[in-house]
């Protein structure tokens, strides 16, 4: 076997880029080597983000956002309305709630779901947490938005549990077809969940 | 508008991931996210590798690797054989000459193809090194690796016309049926190509 044409230096930032997810083995490569054609503008730049972003962003201890200020912008936002908390699986999800548009209130980060086949219990995510919040903030309701899967709705029949003694309001994201949605490309599933809460046209 | 829940630190790590290719903006985020839950173990030592290889990688002044040593590991390796070298576009491809392990010389990396279109003519590559290397080296052969395309077609012409007078033997890749190619998928050219230049079974 010949000597890999590849030096260390190069090898081992190739290693690690192939552990992002969306790269592998052969995009790594190709990543390594656009990064090597634009040193000043993106390759030490990105070195440096990546480093700053180590040092800086943390979990927000109230939500559990990511931000480098702490509470996160999210919890400082005077504009935002505190009486609604949004209950998420994770920092994703939280964006993909503001890339809708849909809440204007706070958020609860979970942290995972419940996952009995994965071990996954209660203490392994942040109830605790938002039920404090739900009994002492000034919240009225808890909007939960996690996914549409057995986990999901395990986790938040059990948060709905939990939360009981709250008093306030527990919603759930319905289900149902998705907008653009064609019905022949949908699964039975969801068609029968569209079916079951259909509501006046 | 409400303010982004993604601050400004990790918002710049994003944007600069978004830059790698096999990267989007989505993907780029969920990157980011992989990153921050895997600090110590993948996005600092990522952070370090990267200006690391900014640092230490250049391009080998005798053949045009990336390498952190100059000449580079294949231009030093004593294994290997000095007397034919193989002509390829860019790193990648010397890459992926090596992946094939079909080749045990040196290398010559072009950097780029000439190409009219895009205003990339003979001054714009190191064909000046490569003719030096093919007169004053102990080169036998000189191997076109370069793309079966018009632009890697012009290019091994030119290429040829200018070694014609070093004496050596300038070959090129053949051109066929890829291995594991069904004929039915081919294009035609492939597939006229591969007829003009058959052999005996």
């Amino acid at each position: 076997m010949p000597q890999s044409p590849i030096g260390p230096e190069l090898q081992r930032m190739i290693d690690l880029l192939a552990k992002l997810p969306g790269l592998g083995p052969r995009s790594a490569k190709r990543a390594a080597l656009h990064l090597l054609s634009k040193r000043e503008g993106l390759m030490r730049p990105l070195a440096f983000a990546i480093a700053e972003a180590a040092e800086k962003v943390e979990a927000c201890t109230v939500c559990g956002n990511l931000d480098s200020i702490n509470p996160c912008a999210v919890c400082t936002d005077e504009t935002r309305d505190t009486s609604v908390l949004c209950v998420v699986q994770d920092v994703g999800d939280l964006w993909a709630m503001e890339r809708a548009g849909a809440h204007r209130g706070r958020y609860h980060v979970l942290g995972g779901l419940l996952s009995p086949l994965d071990g996954i219990g209660p203490d392994d995510l942040k109830v605790g947490g938002l039920v404090e919040r739900a009994h002492s903030d000034d919240v009225r309701e808890v909007i939960l938005a996690l996914a549409a899967t057995v986990d999901g709705q395990t986790t938040s029949h059990y948060i709905a549990e939990q939360l009981d003694a709250s008093g306030v309001d527990v919603t759930q994201l319905s289900q149902g077809v998705p907008v653009g949605g064609e019905l022949d490309f949908l699964d039975e599933g969801t068609i029968a969940a569209a079916m079951r809460t259909r509501r006046p046209a």
